[in-house]
Parts: structure tokens; sequence; C-alpha cells
């Protein structure tokens, strides 16, 4: 139940086992199924969470269509970590794709974690360095790159993503629509001969 | 020299006046004059640095076009941090458009610092969530709005900006052409009347 976060967590921050404790305390264990929802648009964000087994899709409703911002899955983080911080409404939907199980760190509790020391800080603090890299290269991704070099990028880096989640999906990540991407994909493999 | 970087810092952590000692130890003070760079595209970034004076501009060039990511202020941090972070080659330049004086923060000082103790370690983990924010904020102005909300947004939250940079800069940040840029303003002033 808890291996996953354990290997994750010392990765980043070397915890005694009486650390380690205090930090699994916090945990609480929750499965939410396919098509439930992790959070909903105006909802205020009230945890970060550590996927243990399944995946989820953060997306924007934007004129009645669904614009995909992530995916999470197994060994991610999943939040709105916007909303989390400053407790506002978010903008977005986190969706189960597959059936998950997560171990949620409520917001309260991690507040008093950070109290306990700097491990606990020092963990918070890369977190939240690597989710602003996260953030920052998909902003990149969009203003530097057009749509072809953005499916390169993608299909080099994550192509476990196209084994695992509908193609529409990736095309909304991408930014274009579906038929777009069939016709990069067509142009390409044409161009690989 | 150091009364504004000190406001900003004890906002976020109670140092004592010998932690304080120490945090100020680390920091160097340079003056960059108007048009020299922060950092070039290909540079690694090696510190963060707070901003005593003057006004600094980000900017990718794509097809030989500038592109504005971002403007720094009196009393905001410029830096690439995502170059700063995994030590890669940054892809912006960083250019002073004012004379400017910061106090430099340098990679190595900052992980020294970290050691110290945890109120460096939460000074670290609550830069590195503003920075988050900053450019969650960004990417979603552009998937969720249109040019003329960007440019109603950026009109309410920073109108300092409308007066202290030039208008070409502003319609890059927007991502538009400055002959959209005045159309839209045009456009809203006849709205207004």
């Amino acid at each position: 139940m808890y291996d996953q976060i354990k290997t994750s967590v010392l990765s980043l921050v070397d915890f005694s086992e009486e650390e380690w404790e205090i930090f699994q305390g916090c945990l609480v264990v929750k499965k939410i199924a396919k098509k439930d929802f992790y959070i909903e648009k105006g909802d205020i964000c009230k945890d970060v969470s550590f996927i243990n087994k399944g995946a989820f899709r953060a997306y924007y409703v934007v004129d009645g269509k669904e614009i995909t911002s992530y995916f999470s899955f197994e060994n991610d983080y999943v939040t709105d970590y916007e909303s989390f911080l400053l407790k506002k409404s978010s903008l977005q939907y986190i969706q189960a794709i597959e059936d998950t199980e997560v171990l949620v760190l409520p917001y309260d509790q991690m507040q008093k974690l950070y109290d306990t020391g700097s491990k606990a800080e020092r963990y918070g603090r890369l977190v939240a360095e690597s989710l602003f890299v996260m953030v920052y290269q998909q902003r990149n991704e969009f203003v530097l790159y057009n749509p072809e070099e953005r499916y390169v990028h993608l299909l080099s880096q994550r192509p476990d993503l196209f084994q695992r989640v509908p193609q529409v999906y990736i095309a909304s990540l991408l930014g274009i629509t579906p038929e777009t991407l069939s016709r990069i994909r067509k142009r390409m493999a044409v161009d690989k001969r």
C-alpha cells in the first residue's frame, strides 16, 4: 500500500523511520472509480494525492470543447496545485480514466507536516519545484513549437501515453483536432518510408 | 541596499536577526545596465536574483520573432528557474529594459542556505510555489482566453505595465501583433462611450 510512495519520498529526502511513520500517518487511502472526478470546476482542491494505481486526466472546458491539460499515472501526483495553494476555485476537471487508488495528503495535514522540520519542508520544496518545471515546459511547448513538433516531442518523451489513452485526448493535449493528429501521423509514416 | 529584500523575505519566514545575517551574507550586489542581458539563450542560469531597482523583460526568439514571456520589476525575482533547477541551457533571453540593481543569490549559496534549516527550506518552498502559480496562470491565460480577454485581464491586474513598457512588448506578451493590440484598444474605447 505504501511502498510506492515511500520509494518516491525517500528519493527526495532521507526521512528516518520515525519521520516516515509521521508522514505515512497523514495519508488517507481512497479509491476513485473510472469516470468519477477527483475535482470538478468550481471546487476548491483540498489535497495533493499520490497515485498508487490507475490514471487521471485533467481538462478545461472552453466554449463547450474539452482541452486536456495533463495526464497522471502511477507514482505521479494528482492535484490542482493552484487551487490547493491559493484556496481558490479550480478552473478544471480532473477525472479518473481508469479505476484508481490514491493516497490523499490533505491540506491541513500537509501544513502540520511542514511544521515538523526541514526534511518535510524540503520535500514540499522539491515537489513544488518539479510541478513548476512540468507546467513551465508545457507552456514552452505551446509558445515555441507548432503542433507537428509538439507531437514529435510527446512521442519521444511519453511513448506510453499513445498506448494508454484514447487518441482524442492526445489530440486535445496537443491543442489540435483528432483529424489534424491523424493527418500528422499519416504524413510522418509516409516520410519515414 | 537590503531593506527591500529583507521586507520581502520576512513576509514569508520569521528569520531571527542571526538567521537573516546568514541569508544576507549570501547575496551579491550587481548592476545590470539597460539593454544588457541577465542571461542569453543557451546559458545555464546560475542564480536567482531579487530586483532592487529597474526592470527586466524575458523573451523567446521563434522564427526571428520575439515573444515576451514576462516582465520583472522592483521587489520581484528574476531568473530562468527551469534552467537554474535542472542546470540546463536556457531557451530564453532576459534583458534589462531599464538600468537595474539586483541582489544575486547564487545556486551553490542557495543549496548551502537550504542546509541551514527549516526556515530557509520554507523560504525556498514558498518562492517555488509562487513561481508555479505565476507560470500556471500564464499558461491558463493562453489556453482559456482569446487575445481581447487576455488584454482585459492584463489591464485590470497590471495597469502599471501599460505605463512602463513599450506597447510592442505588451502585444508580444499577449501573443498578438502591435496592430491587433491597437485595434482591440480602439474597439474597447468606442464600446466604453
